[in-house]
């Protein structure tokens, strides 16, 4: 099983004027990226955000599909739900990885533009197939605040179709990336 | 440029018991996946809906981000929505792909499970490559009636993480389906 972990932040993010701000969280960033990640093995896919009635949201959530009528109507959804956690800050998480893991995670920032030191897809997919942790933090609003893609020790590229635009919903390039990092290879 | 269509299906779609239904229109996956098949120059998405109030829906969400308040306030998102068009019926999308290639479209299928015959990635994007247009179908609710797998020519195989877990959004299913066939490939 890949040590692999993802990181969805709301805080701190970025406006389109690119200044520092919080975003809310969206029940659907929640449900879309949970199913991604259940489909290719992540272990946890923690929501990111440090304020108490967000928390309280995805808490909400999370319980509704787990152990709610959820659970009974569609337990599919639970089981994807239950990689689910929720963290106040991206500090938190790599603290908890490395406990959970017994070593600190490689930590990964992902954009649409290019910034920081660049991990090659094909690199990232090795690292994880040599047995490293990673945990991959993906930005909502305008992207990851400047800060923490510094933090990151290294950053993958941006998703590019080749036509000049780079502006997928953070849905899209988590699973994206998922597959192009644990998805079967397709050659041609 | 690949000649490269992709249909969202309303109608004829399941439900979770496998009866034929029809389903909403929803506004993110107007959006999300316009916004993948921008960045994967797919040609024309096409939202396909036999009601008349759900095409007026989408006639409305196009022209707010096309020539509205939304063309200014994010001239990108209109830029993906440019590819938007409303179509009746699967039969409809066919004759309107034909018109525009010189040529019938190849017509295939998606889904969770295996059905119909299998045309495997590196395939369909070989024949993209070689100037075959394309039409892939996805379905909304449970997933495409089996009377429309029926009538493609083949279905691409289903996503498989290797986890057993085959419930992914149809937002995130296209986004890797286009990345499997027009994205850059990743080795390793």
């Amino acid at each position: 099983m890949a040590k692999l972990d993802l990181a969805l932040v709301h805080y701190p993010v970025m406006n389109r004027r690119g200044e520092e701000i919080g975003s809310a969280v969206t029940n659907l960033d929640v449900h879309d990226i949970a199913r991604a990640c259940r489909t290719y093995g992540v272990d946890r896919y923690y929501v990111v955000t440090p304020f108490a009635d967000q928390q309280r949201l995805v808490a909400e959530i999370v319980d509704h599909w787990r152990s709610g009528y959820g659970a009974t109507a569609n337990p599919d959804r639970g089981s994807a739900l239950a990689t689910v956690e929720v963290a106040a800050s991206v500090e938190d998480v790599v603290e908890a990885a490395q406990r959970k893991w017994g070593e600190p995670p490689l930590l990964i920032a992902t954009g649409a533009q290019a910034r920081g030191s660049l991990l090659s897809f094909a690199e990232a997919r090795q690292r994880l197939q040599d047995g490293t942790p990673l945990l991959i933090l993906f930005g909502t609003g305008w992207g990851l605040a400047e800060r923490l893609v510094r933090t990151a020790a290294c950053s993958l590229p941006p998703i590019d179709g080749g036509n000049g635009y780079n502006h997928l919903s953070v849905r899209a390039a988590a699973a994206i990336v998922l597959d192009r990092l644990c998805g079967e290879r397709v050659s041609g």
